[in-house]
């Protein structure tokens, strides 16, 4: 259930009996050569969708640039700077709560948010205690990222034995194979080869990017059941 | 062409031909008993991906929530601080100026974000020319209102001679029921009422919402030819 | 009534039967090699004086100094920034609504402040709406541009049917001729010519700056017949 | 020589054998029963302007509207947040300094300016000594109340040798009676009385404001030797 | 070795062969009934300057503040709201970078600081990264939880196997208790009773206060192993 | 009594009869080759605690950077910006005013932390009168030089009749001998002579920096005498 796909009585309704509202956080930055850019917040918004489905909350639209200072080197990565990313949780919080939305679940695709969101909350709550708003409902913020799920990291262990790394990792890139297919390596043209002269700190970029993408083991039966293992429980 | 769906190499090859990027921008706000809550977001991003697929340009991701603090008293409704929409803009124009883009090209679905869109241009400028950044590449931002058109202009008298209105036109709904089908009227259930007691302030409620979509003579033939005005010159 | 010649308890007076307040807003900036550097704030200062007196109204002191940005250029200009211009505004509007003062009516003498004072009235109401003030009298703000009635603009085609331009206007260096005499042509020394090297942008300053106020024909009759039209309704 | 009074390219001559400029600031409170609220603005830009000049010193806008928290209690008192006025600082000398500006001279008429503006400068001092800024010029500001030089001192002693105060002191009204003489006294209706009642808090009010102007004593031949003496040295 | 203890001249010298280091950082918060409210920035400091001592390296003065929101329902805790303590690690670091410090080492003795000063070091640089400055020297900051490393751990489960808990445990108030043993219970009155009347939301601190610094059983001869630990390595 | 080494507890009961509190606020910079950089925090929190172990009063953890952009030119200076140490300032006040604190008395050792802890102190009224919150409790923030006590004076004069200077005075460095002698010269190698070389701008130290302190007849009776004067009322 898309917030942007619905009409204004709907979710007064909605509000009737339910308080929650899910919203994916991503990235937009560099995923190697293979790996899209939009990757974390394309399957940041996959998962909070779906999770939606399942348990029939809201989704509020995804927000789809983070924190992504380290990756600046590479063309086409965009960041917030913590600080505006704080403005733009707190104000998409205080937004809702006005009109009674008590929890706000953001669902995570990338690990470099983790730290400026979890400070987004503080701030958010900070702002109302100093102020004693005794009046207000109190509200809660929770951050999880998709990846930490047991379900999940089992499957990356059997799925991806060696070189799921910590960012553009096998799971997340056969995600977006998944959800969208038109991108996959078998509907593209041969592989670009890396090259250390394309990187601005290519050590860096090496300890960084799993290697498994590029690999021609990579079928495409794995992303769907990726995709399967981030609707299940636990 | 999406930047989320590319590779940051690919992004490196476009910027030795190219410098401009398109950056849709909208608002998540009712949009009266009918239309979509994301109507702008959704607009904005269906015309900026189809100008970017014409003109082989680059499209990032859109900006969903823009400044809509008028329509708080609306369920729903999400708005961004002007200080805080000026912070996105200026993040997202820094970080692509920093790998070689010089052309931000925003395509607006929001009246209500124009005037902050603006000011947030002049910030960035005010900043580098205080600095003297005079090493600094040259960048030009600019803001374009997808109804503006000429085109689009005539098609809307000509298909909505009455209630057009400013906000929740008959054009822009019109649009997301073409983009997304399963949310428009004969998808749906029968029309909810509008009834005054619903709105905070149904004064200016009545005033600010186009009454069309409500109509039966609003025939699904029309969202297409708008969808087809948007894609054509002038 | 300017607020500065008046005391407090005047005003603790005024508001038992008014609440309303204009508040003057320019620019410091060029205005060509004979327009004055003030033009844009000694032109909002004395129509915003002169309806101040026609209406009965408080006039606070003039805002001087603007978004300017796009003139820093050249010697002389000034700007805040708009996060600066939107912390001036906010601060001026809240500190007379705590008096009881609830309209406030920005006259206008610089186009560049548009967007950044219309930007600052949305920071103001959703500051106030995201903090559900409800226990708070509503204000209300507006900008109104003095060049932007139906008067003015008869006039200025009549006067200067060519040449008007859209900065460093006929219309408005006429008016500070007008109300500053020493600063007109005839008492001044020969007109400088604009020489394209002594501009950092020549064509830029080319087409923005118009090229009347160095004609012989602009007549000291027509800064009078000027003023008059901006104290007239309409 | 008013900045404001005056074209760019006058300022472009001006600044190839002088790189000093005169900022007078004051503030928008409240003086007492027959103070006027813009006493400090006013005092301030009078005496800006005459020593600019007798020093042949360009003399930008007054900033009219200072620190005037402590005032808010009055109807008419504007404030603005010491974090805005800094900014409002900031822009102003960093704009100038662009040009080629090198000295700032704030001719200050109110007391609580002098933490802010002096915070201010460091605020602009570190902003560029952070950043290692070694190929900007060095630039130099500097605050001076009016009231401080030993002249001004000696004939406030031997004009108002009791009850000058602190604060709408019999010197600054007497200033203001003297470049605005339609406000003196002799030219208004009877002194209003100041009942206790009248203020918000009677018993800081009494303390605060120098009981002398309401005195029939106070005779207009002091107002002109007041200003005479805030154009002598020392 | 302190930087407070030290002069400018001997930190010249330092800088010609050393360029890290360390700066301890805590809260000042509630820590229950019998724990200090200083406990994580008093063993951030001991800790810290410990460290300092056995590898040869400055200690900065310790941020005694930090994130501390959640503990603001209880008498004395004090909290930064994250925007400020992100401010003032980015002055800090600035500040020591532009003498030629690259490495900062934060000693953190509080959970709730980790997210607000991790994002602190993204938003230092992204600053930098945005602003392109390639003509600075890389700077690097870590920051490193005192109670992490595995010796540390390992004796915490010897010593207090059960009731550690992760805020005001055992290990950190054994600490201070050693540092400071003016304040331990033997030196001190008899124990207060926790009351839950006394908790502003007395299951909250419950599940957040270890149990155990109430307890007999906490003997003197611990404090002194658990401050030889944090000196050992690993 | 310092709030450090209290219980949540023992504040909650000081709180009954007691609502004030101490905050020493000093600064991280040069003094001179021989004063520790420490010196204007040391003394501060040395002069703080003396005072609330005289009459009783809780003392906040040291504030131990201010405003120093004036010393950034030598090594391990540290400044905040007057905008981030406003942030602390502000956060420590409302922080402790939740508890009911209403008296906050800052003890401070430097002179430049002055103007900026003042406009802080504005900053917190203005906050909290522009939003009207009467339903507020009151406060009252106050800034000590302890430089300023007549009895500091007189001894300053009787000890050191010459060289006292302005910054890094004799008796400051005095002051933090007496509290850390191993840092005094008798216990340190022979003083480091003062090289013009060896200064940023070497002018500027010479008018700035007592030259006293390296003086062999700066003899240790004195640091004891000194301390118990700032120890005396008056």
């Amino acid at each position: 259930m898309q917030l942007q796909l619905k009409t204004w009585t709907f979710v007064d309704e909605y509000l009737k009996t339910k308080t929650g509202i899910i919203i994916p956080i991503g990235s937009t930055e560099q995923h190697g050569p293979t790996g899209l850019i939009g990757t974390d917040a394309l399957t940041a918004e996959m998962i909070g969708r779906g999770v939606g489905e399942k348990v029939g909350a809201l989704v509020a639209p995804t927000i789809s640039v983070g924190m992504a200072q380290h990756h600046l080197g590479f063309a086409g990565s965009i960041t917030l700077r913590p600080s505006t990313l704080m403005a733009v949780v707190r104000d998409t919080v205080v937004s809702l709560a006005r009109h009674g939305f008590t929890r706000f679940f953001f669902v995570n695709g990338h690990g470099g948010n983790i730290a400026t969101v979890t400070a987004a909350f503080s701030e958010i709550y900070a702002e109302r205690s100093m102020e004693r708003m005794s009046n207000q409902p109190s509200i809660k913020c929770a951050l999880r990222n998709w990846w930490d799920s047991a379900g999940i990291k089992r499957l990356s262990q059997e799925l991806y034995p060696v070189g799921e790394g910590s960012h553009a990792t096998a799971s997340e890139v056969a995600l977006t194979w998944y959800g969208y297919p038109d991108t996959s390596p078998t509907a593209r043209s041969p592989m670009p080869r890396i090259s250390a002269a394309n990187f601005p700190t290519a050590a860096w970029a090496r300890t960084r990017i799993s290697p498994r993408p590029n690999t021609a083991s990579f079928s495409t039966t794995r992303p769907s059941r990726m995709w399967r293992a981030t609707m299940r429980r636990g």
